[in-house]
């Protein structure tokens, strides 16, 4: 069965801590895609660095992932028993302002690119934006110019009111890649029904995921397998797949930079707070690409049938990829 | 008849004068692939500006050109009766020092990298440098990821120890895109018989200039195909083609550009001089775009036949950069 996670948050290009035991428990859980996270706040050329070193490291690592341009290519490079990496970039800073580096990034591979991270940008507001300002004149450029040349738009981190206009402005359906429901677990980084309903209206795809500050009471197997169903319910069976966030290595040093970036002196908290500041503990069964089995078998043990499980754990990201990738 | 210019210097992508003249006179000339110049001294975002312009001007006059990123695209663009326009650059300055952007900017389009422009760089030394330091390490592993990307390596305005040396390293057949051979036009930028050879051996090709400081005495249309003819005597038919370094628009703020950059307070001459520093004047036969049918016409005078006319005036550098474009 095709396992597809819409968003690994591990630093996999880094050498130090080595990332081959990353990959191998990549492996280890027969995972077929990851679409992975290569910069927050990089500016252009600290990208294209960024670019460089994931190629530098999927070339030193062949045996084990190779990087995905295509749909075709995830399933080939699924099917030969590896794992087909996605880039992707939880921030779109890469543009530094230029409506023409949609196009450039593009063509070096960028597949999925999050509108927002954690702050305003000229795009448009944060999950985490006192005020929202929607969707921006600049980023409603952006939003179109990203469907045409073929690069995910991913509104994970994105505040509601820029989502909302995203998911209209957007020709082509838009993805959630790493959210779960806000009517189940109340947080700023969920999102509330209207805002399911609407990606789901446009054909785009949300990514349950199971980090800790995410899931609020559905930690186990059966409780985040009813989370699951509840969201199948809501947005119907074609629109659910799996967006993780799992960091495998990375630790504070890398939450640090995640959370906070260059654009503040104090610490910042991202989805944790001051008084759970610290990686999170792990819900047991389902902690590292490892236990993505437990996954399956916790959406059988809900009663999904095999074709919703294989729905589920990957072949609708896949669809996804292909109706949305697009090669220039 | 395929007419190609390995070396057109216009700044086509500035609005300022208008780029739609000298686009027509391309199209008045019966032009059908021109490599232009898309940057000299500029940065890596810097150049991806100027890739975004090309860009843009290229979408904006669609009904004269289309920018080509193999050689099929040239056939294709040439046989509508367009011109296709291959991205080069006159340096390769927008890598930074980086070797993994070779593979970058080839994923942008761009197809042709000049190792070094007027001064001495981290790879090699000019054809105004003092002392030619050859091919660095780091030239060296540049020369076999640009064979490995399908950059032509282009070394008109290289010193001759770092072309000897590049011509050497490389693995696919370079390119002298516009230059003169020195025996007939003594001139720094001219090449040497060491060179023409060590070129031929390699089955690289030159483009023959008409730049009135790099022609010498071969300034008429009847001198120049003795030139051309000097030249097809040395290396054979098949590694000589025509590459004008035509600037059409620039004028001196470019031409001041180009020489100086920013690497000089006082003024630099280029291939010019303190007493012949401006734009120079013009042969009156080939002095444009529009005169491609004078330089046909010379060589048929010269007694080459119809196939050797066809070549030398475009089907030579059409075959080259099939054989050393490549698709990542």
């Amino acid at each position: 069965m095709l396992y597809v996670d819409s968003l690994l948050c591990t630093p996999l290009e880094r050498e130090t801590p080595s990332h081959r035991p990353a990959l191998e428990a990549l492996a280890a859980g027969g995972v077929g895609c990851v679409t992975v996270t290569v910069g927050f706040w990089e500016d252009a050329t600290e990208s294209m660095d960024q670019l460089v070193k994931w190629r530098y490291m999927a070339e030193d690592n062949a045996d084990l992932v190779e990087i995905a341009f295509t749909a075709a290519d995830i399933r080939r490079i699924a099917d030969s028993g590896r794992c087909a990496i996605v880039l992707g970039f939880q921030n779109v800073s890469f543009l530094q302002g230029r409506l023409g580096y949609v196009e450039l990034f593009a063509r070096m591979g960028t597949r999925v690119g999050q509108l927002t991270y954690n702050i305003q940008s000229d795009i448009g507001g944060s999950c985490y934006e006192p005020s929202d300002s929607g969707l921006t004149r600049y980023g409603k450029y952006v939003v179109r110019e990203m469907n045409r040349c073929g690069m995910v738009i991913d509104l994970s981190h994105v505040g509601n009111t820029t989502t909302l206009d995203a998911i209209e402005h957007s020709l082509d359906p838009v993805a959630i890649t790493h959210s779960n429901p806000s009517t189940l677990a109340a947080h700023p980084r969920n999102k509330p029904d209207e805002v399911l309903d609407a990606l789901r209206d446009r054909g785009g795809m949300i990514g349950l995921s199971v980090y800790r500050n995410l899931v609020g009471e559905y930690t186990t197997a059966q409780k985040w397998s009813e989370l699951v169903a509840w969201t199948v319910d809501r947005m119907g069976i074609e629109h659910v797949g799996i967006g993780t966030d799992f960091d495998q290595t990375g630790g504070m040093p890398y939450l640090e930079w995640m959370r906070q970036g260059r654009w503040a002196r104090e610490i910042q908290y991202g989805a944790g707070s001051k008084t759970n500041s610290g990686p999170q503990e792990g819900s047991g069964w389902f902690d590292d690409p490892t236990q993505f089995p437990n996954a399956e078998a916790c959406l059988r043990d809900r009663g999904f049938d095999e074709r919703e499980v294989a729905l589920i754990m990957g072949e609708n990201w896949l669809d996804f990829y292909g109706r949305t990738f697009k090669e220039l």
